[in-house]
């Protein structure tokens, strides 16, 4: 199988992330933070360690400034909804996830808040920043921008953005689903209030883990309240981080897993990966872009992804086509309607081909053929 | 190590679900529900799997009533606030663990729900119903009461409940934290409305994953919303079970992992884990009751779950010296202080033993050997 949706989940993991699942199961398989025993603390250490890289990664003073969450839209959904108040107004970027997208637009069709949408031009980013602050009204309290967009892989300037909300005094949110483990996100140096992302993508972990890291004193309201191991006797939850954000059992195999998937980033470097991947991308452009009746979606490849359509076929009949040949893409809408409005492929979807650390040049070679061979 | 600490987390894990999770990892790797190609289908397949074995084993028509979650605290509190309205009254037991408590506490605080706290009666099932019967008043929409008690092992009359509940008009949901995997409850013919607990519990899944069991029309608002991979160009979360309570990608290792879990339960039978830890818990029971100084809480074991404290050492004392034994179990308030407060345990906490499927008696013996040897 040429497995090319990595924008989804990676896979294959490295085999020391699925050694540590494992290793978990079997040594660390104790409830952290709960008791004293030897295996609940030798729990709570790796745990604290997969804590201690992610910060280390994102360049967070605090281990506890990170929380691990669900999976990315948990994230994005604790600090949306928990940062805004009646009356406030967020600005959010045209290229935003369903798991942006949803929590704002359901906010504000309650009546609790209001938003605009910035429309970003890809390829410019002083017209995207421009984009954005046009929307700021004195209530603005809240810019969310997606880093790297899941359907179209174009790259939002993020730090730019950061900069024009500290100037404004507006928090800043980031989804860096997409971008993790690819691009570096110092977000102390940058000045990122939030960031959330998914543990499965780039970052090499499993599925169900997933990091809300927050670097500013306005923690959010959390979205679940109850048993975090702390302050036992009291019915308010603690508002310390990270037990603030973190109740009930955390997912420990998968977070130590995430661990391993941390420590294989750290080993192979990010910008190597990015290197490789960015690489293959653009061999697969090349590839598609030679192809009669294969439309393809920008200019050049942003991120190790690729959206096209092939002429007079439906996204997914050309995905079922590539399946049927053994290769693995999404198609549809990717869970991102605004990205398909701005692009004019609302109708039709894309075929989203998207790349990752073990992909090789034959198989984005085969993948070529492969494409080649559906055409009509 | 004599592993004591099953009511935190079930370990070890069945050999089964250790091996599921593994080859999760290897052969199901992708994104469930998000595309169309082999792998992911296969995926979806096997989560759609454990979906109709939670559904079965809970006696539910249709695995789309089977939402899953992080942990039971993300299901309590799905349920809890996505139920209750301004206004709506909420009846809660006063065994109730923080998951519970905290949500019920903070609405309440906020001025958007009151609640009234039933006093149980351990060992008078009637008495307990009547409790919650007095609190009941016109603004009544909820009761929330656990199914035993995650200290000392209480059971509470879900199936009475359930009807007088039915009777009255209001809803009820049921915590089975604690007794999920090991008593039979069956939710259509008690007439439960909704049903929250933990997979790595008494259903030997992996940590990460939770059960929230929805047997009513009325779904709760959604907590979190996002992508759903279903009706992606809406700016609305989907209506429809799963997808209306699921967002983002699922625990998919975690999940196929508790599918095996459930498979152990099924292959060996409720009935038959339940007598044989039961027996197990009653030895430790009777040879605990046997040492001087030593203060067991109830008349007897209602689950396989014994509190106990030693006369004159803070509980986290006694958990200290067993540990340094190689006995590994919690001690404290157990996120529960409600419990503590009924049982006059608030200072101390207690010494929590919780036995699994895979305790022995031999452990048992060496078990109260050890807490012998701690007596001053």
């Amino acid at each position: 199988m040429i497995y090319f949706d990595n924008g989804a989940t990676t896979w294959p993991k490295p085999p020391s992330v699925r050694q540590s699942v494992l290793e978990a199961m079997e040594h660390y398989g104790a409830n952290p933070g709960r008791a004293g025993h030897e295996m609940s603390i030798a729990t709570a250490v790796m745990v604290t360690q997969t804590r201690e890289r992610a910060a280390q990664l994102f360049d967070l003073p605090q281990p506890e400034q990170v929380i691990f969450t669900q999976n990315c839209t948990h994230g994005l959904n604790i600090a949306i909804q928990g940062l805004l108040r009646p009356g406030d107004h967020v600005i959010i970027s045209d290229l935003e996830h369903n798991s942006v997208l949803r929590p704002v637009y359901r906010l504000a069709k309650e009546g609790t808040i209001s938003f605009d949408i910035a429309v970003t031009v890809p390829g410019d980013p002083d017209a995207t920043v421009e984009a954005f602050a046009r929307c700021i009204r004195p209530c603005t309290r809240l810019m969310v921008c997606t880093h790297g967009s899941n359907v179209f892989g174009f790259v939002q300037p993020v730090r730019q953005l950061a900069g024009l909300a500290r100037e404004k005094g507006i928090l800043f949110l980031v989804d860096a689903a997409q971008t993790a483990g690819l691009l570096e996100i110092p977000m102390t140096k940058w000045g990122i209030d939030y960031l959330c992302t998914a543990g499965h993508k780039g970052l090499y972990g499993p599925s169900g883990t997933g990091l809300l890291l927050v670097n500013n004193e306005q923690l959010p309201r959390p979205l679940m309240v109850g048993g975090t191991g702390s302050l036992s006797a009291k019915g308010e939850q603690p508002d310390f981080l990270p037990d603030a954000l973190e109740s009930g059992t955390v997912n420990t195999a998968g977070i130590i897993g995430l661990g391993a998937g941390l420590a294989f980033l750290q080993e192979k470097g990010l910008e190597s990966i990015r290197h490789r991947e960015m690489t293959l991308v653009h061999r697969l452009w090349r590839g598609l872009e030679s192809l009669p009746g294969v439309e393809l979606y920008g200019d050049a490849p942003q991120l190790p992804v690729v959206s096209f359509t092939v002429r007079g076929q439906a996204s997914e009949e050309t995905a079922a086509g590539l399946d049927q040949r053994g290769a693995a893409v999404r198609a549809g809408l990717h869970c991102a309607p605004l990205a398909h409005n701005k692009m004019g492929t609302m109708e039709r979807g894309t075929v989203r081909a998207s790349l990752g650390a073990f992909n090789t040049a034959d198989e984005v070679d085969a993948f070529c053929r492969d494409v080649a061979s559906l055409l009509p």
